[in-house]
């Protein structure tokens, strides 16, 4: 397999510029008359597109496998979704918009209920609503700013979910989960898998025993449990290995977040997909790589409203004249995952694939689709090897071997 | 993955045969009217050979990946070209028809020239004539017959190009580049990446600073760079893994001396596609498996010339009825790699496959094109999987478990 350091070996720098758009979880399933969601959106300018580039469909990570979001899209931006295990505390808390650092320990949170003998009966303390969420994260964050020498950063998410950041000196995960797993269970703390984890270990346990303190007159949410509790790994950026400029345009803190970690620029790129092509527009030249993101496929596809799903995907095809006339050397369309309507969540399913150079194969392929993908000349492939691909055809990677 | 000790353990010799036909760099993209080069060549027989074959498409090292010749072979012939990297050095004395042995470590080298104060002000020296090149190769040969314990010979290639080989016990590789990559830097020497290199890096900066005291009245060739310093990596032969008699038919140095690093027999072949045919037939009974190396489909691909590569095409398939009269077991043809006469340049794209056996399953492909091998029941698969099919396809491979 071609490891980081051969890819790293041949990759050179050149003016050439590649745009990424991710439709996230585009793909689909029959919803209709046997069609799906691509199949039934009515998209001329993305069929113009489709018949003069090549297609295929790819695995986000391996066949069968339905991956989460931050595994699917390392993959799509050329990192190994294995070796490079992003912990949900980690995604958690890039998805509430916290920047992390390498002296940050994450950690996933529930507010939960406690009986007196210690017993976990309820891990979602009856999903207290969202703002009484905000006002016990406030309590915590007032009574509970710093433990031994490491600080604490508590944030509210929705319904009983919140984040914690130990940040500091000597921090190593991950630790097990603090977490029964069950109701009825006593309340359990983190354990460390390796002695450079006790100090992490005491921090969090430290804190559990705290916010019990703390929150011992309140009901329902009068403990927590922490889930998920790791560092981020240290990602070798895109410039180093793949010697590109690049840049995020993305509407959501969790993508951006994502694009941070493998060290692209996160542009300033408003709410909707106007804003996301007028980010685009003003900042085509200061880099070489683009990561534009649409967000609303997934959403919708995860709400099992194909209508609206099929929508999004018409008015990406609205916007794609404004794209094409930046005349990009490459131009890929595709999902990180996809979301059939039909299953309202994420699937294995491969995703649809489009790629737009002068260096094609031209295909039999005519639409943006599930099948007509099929009929492509890049065939069934991994989505780690798209960032190769992407490469090669803005001539940005050298002969390996002699 | 299969390793090589799980193939060694399921091949079996038997008296089937095999011919393979690599005709180098044969894919392509589209140059006229939308055409590819193998579109556009007239191919009565191949045509008719593809219709009963089954076809395919494959990727030589990885998907986006650009091979050299010398990993792209490998992989054909079953060896992962990753863990058998071969050094640039010796491809290069591969290359001008040297035989290496374990004893070797070959270095590429450049003449050039440098100032008075040992800063290298042309890596090519000016790019002198091959004559002049052979003429100080004669004069370094005299001069530089042994150093230490270890003998030198040293081969002119062309233009400023040349060939060192060190011989001798106790060599070990890789060593550095004694070259400072830039012109305006300092001569640089080689150095060991390891300790058992140590007497290699002595040995080869005891030669550049003997060289340096030869050419020192030579103007613009007064001192020389040495790259790729490495050994040839004991690669077990293929009647050992594969239990196959093979032989190697091919017109051009580099390609004979990697079949000897394989273990082929390399077979007197001439140099028109007339002698090689000559030669199969003539050592037809003594061999179970063929090498048929065709080059020029690529040295025209390199050129840009795709008038010039569709007549290699076309007059491969005049000869094709030769080969198949010997009615072989299993017959191949492929590529090694791409080479587009529209990028001038060796590519990533995917190699056309076509396998003719008794036990084929027919598609639906009609022609040995980039696009009808797209509907080829063999899919994409990578070129080191080659192997397997042919030892299957000739009855070569037994169960792998019960």
């Amino acid at each position: 397999m071609l490891t980081e350091d051969i890819i790293k070996s041949i990759t050179v720098k050149n003016e050439n510029k590649i745009i990424l758009i991710i439709m996230d979880g585009v793909g689909g399933l029959p919803v209709k008359d046997g069609k799906t969601e691509l199949e039934l959106a009515n998209t001329p300018n993305l069929d113009e597109l489709a018949s003069e580039s090549a297609l295929g469909l790819t695995y986000p990570i391996a066949i069968g496998i339905t991956p989460g979001s931050g595994p699917a899209h390392l993959s799509i931006f050329g990192y190994d979704p294995i070796k490079y295990n992003i912990g949900r505390g980690v995604l958690e808390a890039l998805g509430i918009g916290l920047e992390l650092t390498q002296h940050d320990l994450p950690a996933r949170a529930n507010f939960a209920t406690k009986d007196k003998n210690n017993i976990i009966t309820d891990r979602r303390a009856g999903r207290i609503p969202t703002e009484k969420n905000k006002e016990l994260c406030k309590k915590l964050s007032e009574n509970i700013k710093q433990i031994e020498d490491i600080e604490v950063i508590i944030r509210p998410g929705k319904e009983h979910r919140f984040v914690v950041v130990f940040r500091g000196e000597g921090l190593e995960g991950p630790l097990t989960d603090a977490d029964p797993q069950k109701e009825g269970l006593k309340i359990k703390y983190a354990e460390s898998v390796s002695p450079s984890g006790e100090k992490s270990a005491r921090i969090v346990n430290k804190f559990i025993d705290k916010v019990n303190e703390v929150l011992k007159d309140e009901h329902p949410a009068n403990t927590c449990l922490l889930r998920g509790i790791d560092k981020v790994p240290p990602v070798p950026p895109m410039s180093e290995i793949f010697k590109l400029t690049p840049a995020a345009i993305a509407t959501y803190p969790m993508y951006k977040g994502l694009s941070r970690l493998v060290g692209m620029e996160i542009l300033q790129s408003g709410e909707s997909l106007k804003d996301e092509i007028n980010t685009l527009k003003e900042n085509y030249e200061k880099y070489d790589f683009f990561y534009f993101h649409i967000k609303k496929t997934d959403s919708y596809g995860e709400d099992g409203n194909f209508e609206e799903k099929i929508k999004i995907i018409e008015e990406t095809d609205k916007i794609l004249p404004e794209i094409l006339s930046l005349n990009p050397d490459v131009l890929v369309i595709t999902g990180d995952h996809s979301t059939p309507a039909v299953l309202s969540s994420h699937s294995w399913h491969p995703n649809p694939f489009l790629l737009k150079s002068k260096y094609i194969r031209p295909d039999e392929g005519k639409r943006f689709t599930e099948n007509e993908c099929l009929k492509g000349s890049l065939g069934h492939f991994y989505s780690i090897n798209a960032m190769s691909l992407m490469l090669a055809h803005s001539l940005k990677l050298k002969k390996f071997g002699a």
